[in-house]
């Protein structure tokens, strides 16, 4: 069986805030499977802030995105024909071949996705690297304990609103950071003890200081500047802070002011560590252990915007910088 | 037996750099001792850049000096009347009663000081604290580990010096920064890999990339300011940064630039970690017994800058934020 996908390319390298010229629409022929291949058919995608680092035609973590190649990242697909005995027509694979609505591609390569009765899509988010990347950072990197004040930036995103989750499971006091009304009414439904609309305050680190007068143990950074300042601020001795994302700097342009307050670090004796969830998926099984619990006592939810077409993913990916995002961003395409 | 000591108050909060006005010179009947009581000649003090912040009005890990009273910190002196059985004339002993020439206080109050063959004011430097601060930095903090490549700034002062001995004794790559070509000399001489006279370059970033083409897996911060931002950007995966303190801003009266690539942290793993040596105490045996070997075997030495007189105390303070001291700065009074 012969298709034909229509899938994003980087057209160029974004300087600052991407545009929609840098992206572009193509279409291929995706080929039947040879021995050992499946073809699928992508039902959702996922964009994160993180695939902004890939546009830049620097080494990190991940390879660069090549210009005039379809990106990548997670996705979840049907597998609509099989050449090999792994995988059969029907069954959902989890793959890095988002962007594009179709491909071929070895079976070896996919993982195969037991859903356990959940929304397919809910493994690009809150079962999926969102939300291991949430408890990893928590449990692992913060070193989560007993009594901790936990303050969260971005914590009506993707990430955000799972450690909001973890974190008041687990009996803490946690203080929330997101922009708008919409967000940080969701944020009171799942029970965030102190709201911040950060874009209705012009000194965050006075309203996170009025909010914790005793100060804060733990801070989960997905925003970086102003909101890590404040924590720094607010920091009580031993704070540990994991830094999961600087949104708030991936489309700088110039050095900027830089982050102010570092010294406190050394009085306080603080712990700041970054991380990337890729090196801590030894966790997955704890992790979708205690989700799976969580999920089915209805202690923990999501949202999700959703986005429909591949050609819509280009503005789905710009929203995240505008913070038009409530929980986790994803395109439909299926 | 009444003695009149001479000792340094702080006569008003500095803003910015101290100068000598802040400062002054009083006069005190030093009373003789009563029951549990011991009268100490001070030999030597010291004076550390951690002191800058005691003299600011805020709340730290130690409390503030208080306007119009003679300020505290490491001295060795010696016993000159005693009225406890457990301390007698000429025993040497460690207070925290610094900046003045004599004192009566009780026995118990104080640390009988056995030299093992140092000359006693090593005890206020290599053997001392800053010793201390050196292993705890490097060992715990940084977690040295086989085959790493050690950036150390303020290499030439008094906990520098140690850091780079004890990298170099286990085997590592080093790298040291200081300014001026005594300083630079001297670390050449202890066996630094590579010497980077920070005074001679406008580029501290480029400068470290070419002596660290591979990349520094520790840093172990004195300074702060661009010699953090050096070590950011040429951090390796999972460096770790044990943040000692940070002269460079001690004496800043508005936030300044800020610390610009703190968002490689997150992508490299880094982990940032500021450190007291008054919380790893516990470490102090394990240290000094490392520490007496060494010495021993001729495998580590150190450098002092010594003023005269406890009227220079406070000249001698200010010399450490002009980087005039080579090694520990002291202050001889007896």
């Amino acid at each position: 069986m012969s298709l034909v996908s229509r899938e994003i390319r980087l057209k160029s390298r974004p300087v600052g805030l991407p545009v929609a010229a840098n992206f572009e629409l193509a279409s291929v022929d995706v080929p039947a499977p040879r021995a050992g291949e499946v073809q699928v058919k992508n039902l959702w995608m996922t964009v994160d802030p993180y695939m902004r680092g890939r546009m830049n035609d620097v080494e990190s973590y991940v390879p660069p995105f090549q210009l005039g190649e379809a990106m990548q990242g997670g996705a979840v697909g049907e597998v609509v024909a099989s050449n090999d005995a792994s995988l059969k027509p029907g069954d959902l694979v989890m793959s890095m071949l988002g962007w594009r609505e179709a491909f071929t591609a070895p079976a070896a390569s996919l993982q195969k996705l037991d859903t356990h009765g959940l929304p397919p899509q809910a493994f690009l988010g809150a079962a999926g690297m969102p939300g291991l990347t949430a408890y990893v950072g928590l449990i692992k990197i913060a070193a989560l304990k007993e009594g901790d004040v936990v303050f969260v930036s971005g914590a009506a995103g993707a990430v955000g609103q799972i450690v909001c989750q973890i974190a008041k499971i687990k009996g803490h006091t946690v203080i929330g950071s997101a922009g708008g009304a919409e967000k940080a009414a969701f944020l009171r439904e799942i029970g965030v003890d102190h709201v911040i609309d950060y874009k209705a305050t012009s000194n965050l680190t006075a309203v996170l200081g009025a909010v914790a007068p005793g100060g804060i143990d733990v801070y989960f950074d997905n925003v970086g500047g102003d909101h890590l300042e404040a924590a720094l601020t607010s920091a009580r001795p031993f704070a540990r802070f994991a830094l999961c994302g600087m949104i708030s700097q991936y489309n700088a342009t110039d050095a900027g002011a830089g982050v102010h307050g570092l010294m406190l670090a050394v009085g306080k004796q603080l712990r700041l560590e970054g991380f990337i969830v890729s090196s801590h998926f030894d966790m997955m099984p704890a992790f979708v252990k205690e989700l799976a619990g969580w999920v089915a006592a209805g202690k923990l939810t999501w949202k999700e915007t959703v986005e429909h077409g591949v050609e819509n993913a280009p503005a789905a990916f710009l929203k995240l910088f505008r913070g038009e995002n409530l929980g986790k961003m994803l395109v439909k395409l299926g």
